[in-house]
């Protein structure tokens, strides 16, 4: 039978969330159904809900950071039980035939993969609906385990920001040594810090604002460059391995480039938009390479998640309540979180 | 002894190549004298005798693909000797002391490596002379053998356009199976899919022109792809692992990136100017990257003229006399030349 959830969603790209009721589907034998306790807001969440990227579907209930409790299973349903602590990102369902959902990047799925919300169900024709509510179902598959022991009141970034930053991390082999630097001290970069650091990585943290300095040694930085002031940027050049760049808007890399060494790699991670104009000589000199990642797959938010148990890992997280949704999403605008809001989706006011 | 050398160079920016004179150092301890046989004519030739670049120090006298024999050695050469057939490629000297010179990569040299030809000597201050000439003399380490049995005719573009396409393959590990594009039928392009077929790769030539159809089949390419055609270009959309961009001038590369599929990468080797805007999505989706690669290091060209040795590639020449050279450089501004001249220096009128 399916079943009514209650979460908050947005009516119109002008309108602020509010609460809302809508279905959530019976369990096909091998979906799982999910109790959410913790939903993280992310700035996808915000833009979705004022169509800022256009084919927002209304009514949005966002959220793709998810973590809860397995309260049932289809019959077909092995991976997960009852009772289990689980976490769901940014996809909830892809064809699982195609070549990348072989290969576990269900991502780039051929088919293209159905996002948590705003997305058109395969099977039913039904718009996705995410984390800002008080259960969900989700296809076994997409569904991830907590590792026994993490604290579940701050896993939830994880599913996103902590996924999209490790995945770049791991497919350019950050390791012992690496010199890396992060650009951009918000969700992903603050993630950024800690997952290099823990892999071995000497970390620099790029940002405009001087007075992050200190909050970004606190994260695990080793070094802090002001990128304002052009004789920190002269003397960095060639410095790095590996850039990891946040910035969530369009911006000039150049000056960034400069600072790679030889076969040096600079991946975007935030920056989906038309970016300016770059020079060649700035990526043919030195051998270098500017690269996207986008999320990661299935397998390897697993692997991330198991990495964050074992290291310790943990997003800075500013717990709310969802009634306190649209005051986070001004805040949000301002950059004014350090460095993720969490919604605690059990304690309402 | 210094000694007069003849050769052809220019002497302002809007004069015509001339036979000249001009003295080549004595041997110091570590240098070799080279007779040469054959020089390339490389675009960038035309560059610096044009001062398209700015910085040309006249005279110039291009000539960085030079293949000859050695005449004289200094006392402290161990690497090569008298009657040895060698060639010279872009550099002739660097400090040999600093990370890059002792890794192998004597292009980035931290004191600049000096070029062939237009740079200052570290020793004497003398602006270098390059290979349009009937001897030249260079620093042992930078004298590179040509393997017994090679057709020396047809060796000396090796030294560039060969070494130029052949490290980015090598830096990405091009080989069995990868599904290689090259963008561009010219110098460089045409060595590209030589050396990408005998890596094993299956090659695709992407071009502007259908007609270069034909000759890309017959330099080894498996498919072509003609990029003026929008159905051909979707249809090949997330195709390749590796696409090798020789084109020479500022072009938009987002329609290049979306042929790439996961994790493909797109290296630029010819344009070094100012590039347009490119989108951030292009890269993120698939996990692309967008690099680029300059020339190669010593030990790196040698490898690629063993490599060509071993694998009988040449590039396709047209010989011509030292007097046409200017009848030459017309014809190169209009891509008038399959694929590279080689001067015959032994031979004049």
């Amino acid at each position: 039978m399916p079943t009514i959830a209650k979460g908050w969603g947005t009516d119109a790209a002008d309108q602020p969330l509010r609460e809302m009721e809508f279905e959530r589907r019976d369990l096909r034998p091998n979906d799982v159904a999910i109790k959410i306790t913790h939903s993280g807001i992310c700035h996808s969440d915000l833009h979705t809900c004022r169509n800022d990227w256009g084919g927002s579907r209304y009514p949005v209930v966002p959220g793709h950071e998810i973590v809860g409790t397995v309260t049932e299973v289809g019959p077909e349903v092995t991976k997960h039980k009852v009772g289990d602590t689980v976490a769901v990102g940014c996809m909830v369902d892809s064809c699982m035939e195609c070549d990348q959902c072989l290969e576990g990047w269900e991502v780039f799925c051929r088919k293209g993969c159905i996002q948590t919300y705003n997305s058109k169900d395969f099977h039913d024709g039904t718009v996705t609906k995410g984390g800002y509510s008080d259960h969900v179902v989700v296809r076994d598959h997409f569904v991830c385990k907590v590792p026994d022991g993490m604290d579940v009141t701050r896993v939830a970034p994880l599913l996103c920001a902590g996924i999209t930053t490790y995945s770049p991390l791991r497919q350019y082999n950050v390791g012992e040594g690496t010199k890396v630097a992060v650009i951009g001290l918000g969700g992903l970069g603050h993630m950024g810090v800690k997952l290099a650091a823990a892999m071995g990585a000497h970390v620099t943290m790029i940002t405009t604002t001087p007075e992050k300095a200190k909050d970004a040694r606190e994260l695990g930085a080793h070094d802090v460059i002001v990128s304002t002031d052009p004789e920190q940027m002269a003397a960095a050049a060639t410095r790095f391995d590996f850039i990891l760049n946040t910035i969530p808007v369009s911006h000039e890399i150049d000056g960034y480039l400069n600072l790679l060494g030889r076969s040096g790699r600079m991946v975007i991670v935030g920056a989906l938009t038309p970016m300016p104009g770059f020079t060649g000589f700035q990526l043919i000199w030195w051998n270098r390479a500017v690269g996207g990642s986008a999320i990661g797959g299935i397998p390897e938010t697993q692997e991330m998640l198991d990495f964050c148990a074992k290291h310790d890992i943990y997003p800075d997280c500013e717990h709310i309540r969802i009634e306190q949704v649209n005051d986070a999403y001004e805040r949000l605008l301002k950059n004014d979180v350090r460095y993720r809001f969490v919604i605690d989706m059990e304690q309402t006011a």
